[in-house]
């Protein structure tokens, strides 16, 4: 059968098991499955030839991008019945237009090339998160993708204006529109954005672009409490309005776990603190202005007590450093053993109640649990995580994963908040979350994922059960 | 039958006949129907009610708020079988979470009020257009309006975080929440805004509110060309980033038309100029950081002679004289007989050469057209209207309008443009809309109206015909 599949398509087609082998498992080994084939059509035409040869055959079809997916987004189930379809040779930019602060992308298109583009074009891409040198932005979009720039940009979905996508019936919908405005008939874009390849395969994008910042400054702050941290993002936002682009925490387990596991990084401030923020100014005007901005914000914050000690960033090597902390929490969980990881949100002004009612449920029940609280605070988006006490591997907690994860997700339904921030279900959290669901919203999706893909050949067992 | 409508809910059931009719014509008088009465409920679970009695009755539905559409989204027709459901008096704000910049309010709530109240609170809701004194959120919503402020924070749609829909089931799905990431599911806040009330009724919104602003500055610039303008507004993006709020041009037949019509208005600059751009910037620092930017910004435009005058408002009073220049193009509009209106968005870089070519093309064509052109360069917005040479009435343009739109809508459909930008389809623009969509586009739409409301009960009439 799969014989018949290279005669529709110009792509490449692999068949052999150890060329296959790199598309079946995810970046950090956590699914492994199987797969017929994989697909890599460098064409539209070639997806939409793909995807109707499937669904003649009864194929299920599941799409990948760079294969970074947190969530086990891109990898297909054990059963060998799916075809792999990846996006990464259809890669290419196909128009930039300054005036309209625009690009059209190739799914395929690597976030990072993208970004450098724009850059080479004097205008910014802002998306921006670690797996940026390998994620695609078709893989982006299908998750709905978050990062470091979300306060100030939005995330993956108000960075797009239009969508090329292919229709599980293998029709190529163009909604490539590059406009602002556009009040023409239902949101088809939004609906695909965030979907997980459920309803389709998007194929190209039209994507928003803004002016190149000329300045950017960083400080590394600590901080008494978590209540202290929203008092001075909320100063921080009045004072710098759309000049602030990031705004992160960590707790005191974060700061420790950085300097068990990655001693070679040097820390910011040498006084351990219950709570660090890194704060992003990034100035249109100047350097001087960049810096003014952040120092007359620090005096003010220092002055009233919000903040107990700061490092402002003296050069590029430093705001780098600073960065690099932030970057390294990933990589300290991975080396201090086991760990257990939530990718949730709940109301800003939520938060410091969330972690405080939480951390004490899990510890009270868990002691072996050490808390590992970081991330984007101006989101209300927290990468909650669990891992082993100095010295130990964590070796529990592989048992204690799904009581764990329950005590956390039903604290994120009772502060009214989502278990999937910027990660996606994938087949990670795709039964949880359905648990949060109201009958109702259950309802609207299926009757949309009825409509949509009636065969339910697109990426199954992904996002939520319907 | 009727009367049984009242016992399922406690708000207002209007039947008579001059009760009615104000919710029966919409507000300038162009579309005028019939309706079975007219529905006022005060609560959602109210609106439920009514909407579970219309489909028991096979009645159709059509959802009303401020009834200040500009297509006719919001008057029933003329058969009189259709209940309107007003939701004026679903209008509680029910919550304001400054910390997390968030407010909840019902669809019933007044845009002024939104506005008014997120103030007190020190912030800002940034949707701004003529009608927010009488027009309502769940209105804004369900049409995704625009207006004078999107260039930096985006149409209706960007501004909510979330909605609680009744479906057409009689439902009611909570979706209303204040989270800026949620990746759990399909994006049905979304395919509710700007689905014109043809998939169920936006009962309340979760809406984002800003930093209020502390000061605020316009000015008033006479240009050359449309291509000039477009330059200008790069450099401002670049200097000014957030702070630049608002970027409307029109040309030289606006200005005259004003003057002609208006001529208590005093014009801004003394010189009639091809084209005129008012700017205006919103600080969060100062009046005098507001000022010093755009100084800045119009010495260099001089220097560059990309303007030939400027007017900086010195004061409270002339701010607002110079917005009321711009704010008097429908009433110049309206005084100057009769008149044809279109509310286009191309790609901004496509905007000098659409203007020239459809000018002219309309021109050649039809001598008595005096092309009335302004909008919101920043985002590829434009109001391209024609009205009748001085001292015309336009008779003629009745009998011309089919005519004049075709040209201008495959104009618009020829630059990859949208013929409905922000002022929704209604009954006005939905049969051409079609005409410039795919077939798979209209297919996947189809697709969703039958999933979501199979008997067709909501809104008939009202959007793309599927």
């Amino acid at each position: 059968m799969i014989d018949s599949l290279q005669a529709v398509f110009s792509g490449r087609l692999i068949c052999d098991a150890a060329d296959m082998a790199p598309f079946l498992t995810d970046w950090r080994g956590k699914w492994t499955g199987n797969a017929l084939a994989i697909a890599q059509p460098d064409t539209t035409d070639g997806v939409a030839a793909v995807v109707r040869w499937c669904k003649a055959h009864n194929v299920p079809i599941v799409p990948q991008g760079g294969n970074t997916s947190m969530s086990g987004s891109a990898t297909p189930d054990t059963s060998g019945n799916a075809l792999v379809l990846s996006l990464t040779r259809l890669n290419r930019i196909r128009a930039t237009d300054p005036t309209n602060n625009t690009m059209t992308v190739e799914a395929g298109c690597v976030l990072q090339t993208v970004q450098e583009h724009a850059r080479g074009h004097n205008r910014l891409f802002p998306l921006s998160l670690a797996a940026q040198g390998s994620c695609t932005i078709g893989g982006n979009l299908a998750t709905n993708a978050g990062g470091v720039q979300v306060l100030q940009y939005g995330n993956a979905r108000e960075l797009c204006l239009g969508l090329e996508v292919v229709t599980p019936q293998g029709e190529i919908w163009d909604g490539l529109r590059g406009l602002r405005k556009d009040n023409s008939g239902y949101d088809l874009r939004d609906l695909y954005i965030g979907a997980e390849g459920t309803l389709g395969i998007i194929t190209a994008a039209s994507l928003k672009l803004f002016p190149l910042p000329v300045a950017q400054i960083n400080a590394w702050l600590n901080l008494n409490s978590l209540g202290d941290a929203l008092t001075l993002l909320d100063l921080a936002r009045a004072r710098l309005g759309g000049t602030l682009t990031a705004f992160e925490v960590m707790n005191a387990n974060c700061w420790d776990l950085l300097h068990e596991q990655c001693p070679d990084l040097k820390p910011a401030l040498a006084v351990r603190s219950p709570w660090s923020v890194l704060i992003e100014i990034s100035e249109l005007k100047s350097q001087e202005a960049a810096s003014t901005g952040l120092q007359a914000l620090l005096e003010a914050a220092l002055e009233t007590e919000l903040i107990s000690d700061a490092a402002i960033a003296q050069n590029g090597t430093q705001f780098r450093e600073f960065w690099s902390l932030r970057e390294h929490m990933s990589e300290a969980q991975s080396r201090a053993g086991k760990n257990i990881k939530h990718d949730i949100s709940v109301r800003i002004s939520e938060i410091p109640k969330f972690v405080a009612s939480t951390d004490l449920a899990i510890t009270n029940t868990y002691p072996q649990a050490r808390m590992i609280v970081f991330g984007h605070l101006g989101d209300g988006n927290l990468h909650y995580n669990v891992s082993p006490h100095k010295g130990e591997r964590g070796d529990a907690f592989p048992a204690l994963e799904a009581a764990i994860n329950r005590i956390t997700h039903d604290a994120v339904a009772a502060h009214a908040g989502s278990i999937s921030a910027e990660h996606g279900l994938g087949s990670l959290r795709r039964i949880e979350a359905a648990r949060y669901k109201s009958d109702t919203e259950l309802r609207l999706m299926r009757a949309i994922k009825d409509a949509l893909d009636p065969e339910r050949l697109m990426n199954p067992g992904k996002g939520l059960p319907l």
